[in-house]
């Protein structure tokens, strides 16, 4: 091996209609919604503040001409939040698609970069 | 096929060692620095501010520890340049790289948004 190769990459997968926005954060943030029934909680857990949270969501569902998660409002116990069943259905084909893109980066790193 | 799933996808592929560096953007100036022997014919034709060129390509030369380009001196007929061989070497496993992905995610793209 040649020791000046680089020894990792990094790969960003986004999908989108006109603009590039629907990607791991996002399915990140789905994710937890799903788990935790609240978009709140979800947030949260990442570390995330509430309007960045609000903005990819808008940008995205403005973007791809969908709704992707239910919001009720907060109220004193806080809100319940679900995915639509067209955002549960996007949410895994991207990780299907990622995760096939992922495991052929891994393969064709190994092959030029060892 | 369904009506809302996005028609388009993006993806961003960098290696490194240390910090994300070395993608498309710093490979088509090296194309370009091979194609007419001149640093700055090559940022001048994408557009790039000089500054620009010099960061992306310091930045990624220390990250992985070699010289990619051997820049001569300006000079009132301006300066010579040419990649090294471990810089040649590398922008062409990248090249391999990313085609190989490429070509990975357009199958990928093809079968889970369709």
């Amino acid at each position: 091996m040649k020791q000046y190769l680089p020894h990792k990459y990094k790969l960003k997968l986004q999908v989108f209609q006109k603009e590039p926005d629907f990607g791991k954060g996002i399915v990140q943030l789905m994710q937890l919604v799903e788990e935790k029934e609240s978009l709140s909680a979800a947030y949260r857990q990442m570390g995330m503040a509430a309007s960045k949270a609000w903005k990819i969501l808008n940008r995205a569902e403005q973007d791809l001409g969908i709704s992707l998660i239910d919001r009720s409002p907060g109220g004193s116990h806080g809100g319940h939040s679900k995915l639509t069943s067209e955002g549960k259905d996007l949410m895994e084909r991207y990780l299907k698609f990622q995760q096939e893109v992922e495991d052929a980066a891994d393969a064709a790193f190994s092959k030029y970069f060892n």
